[in-house]
């Protein structure tokens, strides 16, 4: 727990739209694209690094469920994800998470740039990524976390 | 096993720099960094969902190991990983793989752009990749290989 973090943030961790030993599933609150999510363990760890072999087999097994949850409920056949570790890889909160982005045909235009969206500032005003308010954010999460089985 | 799969060709297979049960690291053909490599399974698998839960335990398991043999080998500190799944998504070659990027302080300049690079033909007449002829990468995989334990 680290009290400037925001994953460790205990109001954030309540809106998990999913939830395993340990670990979370979140929805972004700066998504690129619909669906956007993000998978973290529930301790403060920053690093793959800092997991033991038991729980990194947890958090990719569970990672597969949460992304199959989210390509049947935005109807994607595909999907990316992301996963940066260090400020020179683009980590921007230091605390380990996996992005898991469902995709459809020509969902950022021709050149796909999400990778540079995802390093992108995650100022409201920020064009470049769907900008939710609070209210919209805890109305997707609790949705979809009624969603998960 | 699929004769028209690159991730397939048994020569290509065999210049994979580490292994273990049913899992080869070997270097990118066309890197858009120096040290970025993939982690495959050596049958044909299109989609992480072909895996069973121990198959994706070692998967990532092995992935870890090869990216702290990377980050040692290249001196990063940092280091993206992504998989694409479906073409919506990017996904290139029709053959489970996961991208590891060591990453160092701005190697892509500022805008990072790794992931329009990964999208990028690997016409070896893209500046965008760095060109390495089929001689660097055999001399390279075989280095890599000797150096892995």
């Amino acid at each position: 727990m680290n009290s400037n973090c925001p994953f460790c943030n205990t109001e954030n961790q309540q809106l998990a739209f999913a939830s395993t030993k340990g670990l979370k599933a979140v929805y972004n609150k700066s998504p690129i694209l619909p669906g956007h999510s993000l998978v973290i363990p529930v301790k403060h760890v920053t690093s793959l690094f800092d997991l033991n072999e038991e729980e990194i087999s947890n958090f990719f097994s569970f990672a597969r469920k949460v992304t199959a949850f989210l390509c049947e409920v935005y109807k994607s056949e595909a999907y990316d994800w992301s996963l940066q570790e260090g400020i020179e890889a683009g980590q921007s909160i230091v605390h380990l998470h996996l992005h898991i982005i469902p995709r459809k045909p020509d969902d950022l235009g021709e050149n796909g740039e999400w990778y540079g969206k995802l390093q992108q500032s995650v100022d409201p005003q920020n064009k470049q990524r769907i900008t939710i308010s609070e209210t919209e954010y805890r109305d997707i999460s609790m949705n979809l976390g009624k969603l998960w089985i």
